[in-house]
């Protein structure tokens, strides 16, 4: 056996270990493999190929909204709710803004850290480092690897500001969309998109005054949307998360939301959908890595750089023959 | 001739008409090659490809800020001084909240509609409809129509929230951020990125106090960026744009940071760029054409789907296999 040849199978066996590791629901085991997925490694990807037929299981819970709105603090009251039911869960920070990503105050930290002393819950952060399309990719990838553990609640934290934010909040069966009476959230919410992607809005800090004001006007706007019989209709809840109030109503509202996909079907159908878009962004991440900073396409780029006034559309040309043929470029 | 290949003649006869009119400055020739572009017809597409080689001369600046902070306003100034200096310039709005773009004010009309009874200025709103990095391209595509037709001054207005407002932005040659003293822009600003990639800030409505503290907290920061010898530094500029203060110092800056352009080699480096992104947006749009909604894919991934929990990762080998074949997919 060649050194080369060894170190192989020694890889080989490792990534059987971690696979069997994380199955059995050791949380380090879990860590290593999103940190292997995050990274783009190889063996991230096989795992994440081998655990495929493992995910599908798990209620998959997008809680998005603006800065300050109080996501974290709900997700991690939500969290408590789910563990008194005896479920594993699973968070993923997206939010850059978010304590859970180091964001925010030393008491919002703290109380973090008592939540992730719990063996049953599982608190990833994610960096926003390059292209936020990617990191869409990457938390439903990570999201896949808690599923596989057997996760039964993954709650996903965004800020729901812009277009990539929402497509995180896309991969989720569940929508939470948190907003607040303060600072003009509800016209803020309607102009990103959030009022169409929501299927629970949360009135949050309701304590505050304003609440019934913001939700009554959320239900007004909600129920100028046309909608068949027997379809969800996105309830308002005012809560108070600070002070656990108002969350046990938002939980119920998510469970019954997971009841209504199950009883309507939508369940798998949402789940099929998510494997095309999978299919999608795996197909156009490799063929961007085969196309980009290859040699041969630089070549031809180079080639028309130096003829001159070429245009883009030709260099394209070029570039796509390059990949399938002349022939069949058409 | 039979009828078909007749009709072909004719389009064929209609699109070097159509090229040679936008190239004798005609207004309505210009309309109709941007609705061919922005209907992503196929003689749009052979108009970009035939003016590319008269490209490349226009100064493109993106104006990017909140909304509500002024930036149709500025704009508007920004072309009447381009205007009084015998320039003739072009405007794209990208900015759904822009009266441009029909989202404000009668007042504002009332004054756009003022600008747009000048010859030498051609405006044009760009409906953000599907998704946003398709308008990016587009904004690229009319961009070049604009620069094509000799336009000396491009500018491109956008709300700068989001990552792919950003994109629109960095196809241009100078980057104008435009802040307001209200509400905070200065933190959204850096959260959005906008520090970054502004080339001028303008702190707009410096009439209403609260604009110096503004103006030299931005200085700090930018001043913390170590920046080798010679490189630009983005001057700090207070206006009140409605009453037309600032903006002559604003058009100064920008002019001088084109000359910066210039005289550092960038300005080519840039268009070099900016070329690239463009082979890379229409290999990438001519792939998705091909692939999504081929009944070749779709054919794979409904077989996929049948066979229960294939992953998308093997459905993906199959769909690359489909394009380039099974050797060629390594």
């Amino acid at each position: 056996m060649t050194p080369s040849h060894q170190a192989a199978v020694e890889a080989a066996g490792e990534a059987v270990d971690l696979e069997r590791r994380l199955l059995a629901g050791e949380r380090r085991a879990l860590a290593r493999a999103m940190s292997l997925v995050e990274d783009g490694r190889p063996e991230g990807e096989r795992l994440l190929r081998d655990l495929f037929a493992r995910t599908g299981a798990a209620h998959r819970v997008g809680v998005t909204g603006p800065p300050g709105a109080g996501k974290s603090t709900l997700v991690e009251k939500l969290v408590l709710v789910a563990r008194a039911d005896g479920m594993s869960v699973g968070v993923l920070a997206v939010d850059p803004t978010s304590p859970f990503t180091g964001g925010a105050l030393l008491g919002d930290r703290v109380r973090m850290g008592a939540l992730a002393g719990d063996p049953g819950v599982f608190i990833r952060s994610m960096a926003t480092r390059g292209s936020l399309g990617g990191l869409a990719a990457a938390s439903v990838e990570l999201a896949d690897l808690l599923d596989a553990q057997g996760r039964q609640l993954i709650l996903v934290e965004t800020v729901g500001v812009g277009q990539s934010e929402l497509e995180v909040a896309r991969a989720a069966d569940t929508t939470v969309v948190v907003l607040t009476p303060e600072s003009g959230d509800g016209i803020q919410a309607m102009k990103a998109g959030l009022l169409e992607a929501g299927d629970v809005f949360v009135v949050n800090k309701a304590d505050r005054g304003g609440a019934d004001k913001l939700r009554r006007s959320l239900e007004a706007t909600l129920s100028w949307r046309e909608l068949p019989d027997g379809a969800w209709r996105p309830p308002v809840l005012n809560a108070a998360a600070v002070k656990g109030e108002g969350v046990t109503a938002v939980a119920d509202a998510v469970a019954a939301h997971r009841a209504h996909l199950q009883a309507t079907g939508a369940w798998d159908l949402l789940r099929r959908e998510r494997w095309r878009t999978r299919v999608r962004s795996i197909v156009n991440r490799r063929l961007a890595r085969r196309l980009w900073g290859d040699p041969e396409t630089e070549a031809i780029l180079e080639q028309a750089l130096a003829d001159g006034a070429r245009s883009p559309y030709e260099a394209a040309d070029a570039v796509l023959d390059s990949l399938v043929g002349p022939a069949a470029n058409g």
